[in-house]
């Protein structure tokens, strides 16, 4: 079978490699369609060398088939459309015990930590499958696992329909949140000051507000009758976003931070102090946000054609990883499967 | 009648003034006493000039007894003894009619942004006058205000009966959220730098650790089982208190900032993005958590005597001032009344 590896230094190469039999309670998925994330993409510049062991299979946003089932699995068979959840906790941390096992304090993120889905046979624990619909396209279920995160944001934030939300940076997780909490009800702004995502943006009927040229807080201020946004998603990393988003805030709203933030960023605690705000931290997603997403995507609530910039056969993986380096790609998509 | 006027540049000074009969809906309080707080200090310092005209009669945290009832008060009579809760909103902001009044968009904080209590008879609206119990003492009843601050924050920590929490920081605010939080239930660690300052939180029976000798990740990992703490309270105000934090919080776990923080402070973000934490702000007080205050005050709860450094009559309102300059002292109040 093919099996793409990164080798370090911004090196991905894609070789033959041995199709390994499922383990005690492993599934084989014979894997369709994976998509390039920010992750990934941290992975090929080297970002992250320190904790993948190279030479390492990484993708953990995927469809496929399942194609065979190992010792002790029950309830799955050949053939099945599946997504999986790519999340091994250990079941033992505080975390845990705590019921937090999304967080586990030792959590194995597959794709990351163990292999991942880059390769055309995909060896995973059965409890990480996630059970497509018929008739869903494998090519649109390939973002279930982003749309996952997204709803895990929302689901976190709190938000209520009619709530007025804004949206910092619009990445493909920031167009999923904005997405999915317009889907849940909310009237939502997304700032961006990249002008080719402005235009995606808007595109798929979303409001837009360019933080470069309008003074958004003003603009926040006058949009929400004086009182500031119900809540705010911080999508975009950077330090300014940082800094201006709690200005953005109404009294008792709530700020989530998605985005990853490398280094310790200057945040405005005395408006945190005075309008009582609530920051959230925010992290991949648990199995009801994995469940939900799947009909968000079964249902044609998120747009996954708009989303996916290319599809990009599995041989030529390493220029989707240049694509997105070079700017403009939304989502790009590798065809593992055998029959493009 | 005495009455204390901030003039600017360090400037307090105690002159005869005339005694004004209260107006409708509004109570004159023969004050009794007045705590100085770190909001005094600042006003003294001329940090708060912008918002402080002057002369300025400061001073908010105090007790006293009903003098005179104004037109249209029901419900109180002359004698009574009372302490104040300082806020006066205005009722039509956003943040006041969705129910947060205590933190109203254009919020009359009385003693800063309108005359205080370091003067012997005070006209306050009645609907600020919260009744004290017969027997409890006017000086403790001073600490009502502060201990408010403490209740208030505390149970916006979501704080429950077993929980593990940290206090950074010994000033008299943090005593009181040690002390709140430790009859609540909670098991409570002190972090403070100051040897003075620990001594005294030691000799109330709370634990302490000296964050410049300890590794208090360590300290707090071993304390918790490895699982971190279930709510830390910033209340010292220091960037490096605020960068160091968020590690000693556990997955889901709660920072609360209680501290004034004037300039924006770098916070780990990634560690509130990788263990989900929640960041909440939290200022001044509603009327349940002030009558919680007297609860606690009256019932012996709070060390109001550990508390209390110094009083001083109103004449050497200075020396006050001075004195938590110069450090040392935790709580000075001063005596307003005629009878020392």
């Amino acid at each position: 079978m093919r099996v793409a590896s990164y080798l370090g230094n911004r090196r991905v190469v894609v070789d033959e490699g041995p199709r390994v039999p499922p383990g005690p309670r492993e599934v084989t998925v014979a894997v369709a369609y994976v998509g390039i994330c920010g992750t990934d993409l941290h992975v090929f510049h080297g970002d992250m060398d320190a904790r993948v062991s190279v030479p390492a299979t990484i993708g953990h946003e995927m469809s496929g088939t399942i194609a065979e089932v190992g010792e002790g699995v029950a309830g799955w068979l050949v053939g099945t459309p599946v997504t999986v959840m790519p999340l091994h906790w250990d079941g033992t941390c505080p975390a845990c015990l705590a019921g937090n096992q999304h967080i586990c304090q030792n959590l194995d993120f597959i794709g990351v930590d163990t292999p991942g889905a880059l390769q055309q046979y995909w060896n995973v624990p059965a409890d990480t499958l996630v059970r497509l619909p018929e008739g869903v396209s494998l090519r649109d279920a390939a973002l279930v696992e982003p749309t996952a995160v997204a709803v895990h944001d929302v689901r976190r934030s709190g938000l209520v329909p009619g709530d007025k939300a804004v949206v910092i940076g619009a990445g493909p997780i920031g167009v999923l949140i904005a997405t999915v909490a317009a889907e849940a009800g909310a009237e939502v702004v997304v700032a961006e000051i990249d002008p080719g995502r402005r235009a995606s943006v808007e595109a798929l009927g979303l409001r837009t507000l360019d933080p470069s040229t309008v003074d958004q807080v003003t603009w926040v201020e006058s949009w929400t009758g004086g009182a500031g946004a119900d809540v705010v998603f911080e999508v975009s990393g950077a330090a300014a976003a940082v800094l201006g988003a709690t200005s953005l805030v109404k009294v008792r709203g709530t700020l989530v931070v998605v985005a990853i933030h490398p280094q310790p960023r200057p945040l405005d605690l005395h408006r945190v102090f005075w309008r009582e705000l609530t920051i959230l931290g925010a992290r991949v997603y648990e199995r009801r946000d994995f469940e939900r997403a799947v009909e968000l995507v079964a249902s044609g609530a998120i747009p996954t054609s708009e989303l996916i910039s290319a599809v990009v056969p599995l041989d030529d993986v390493a220029t989707a990883f240049e694509s997105l380096e070079a700017g403009g790609a939304m989502k790009i998509l590798v065809d593992v499967g055998l029959d493009v």
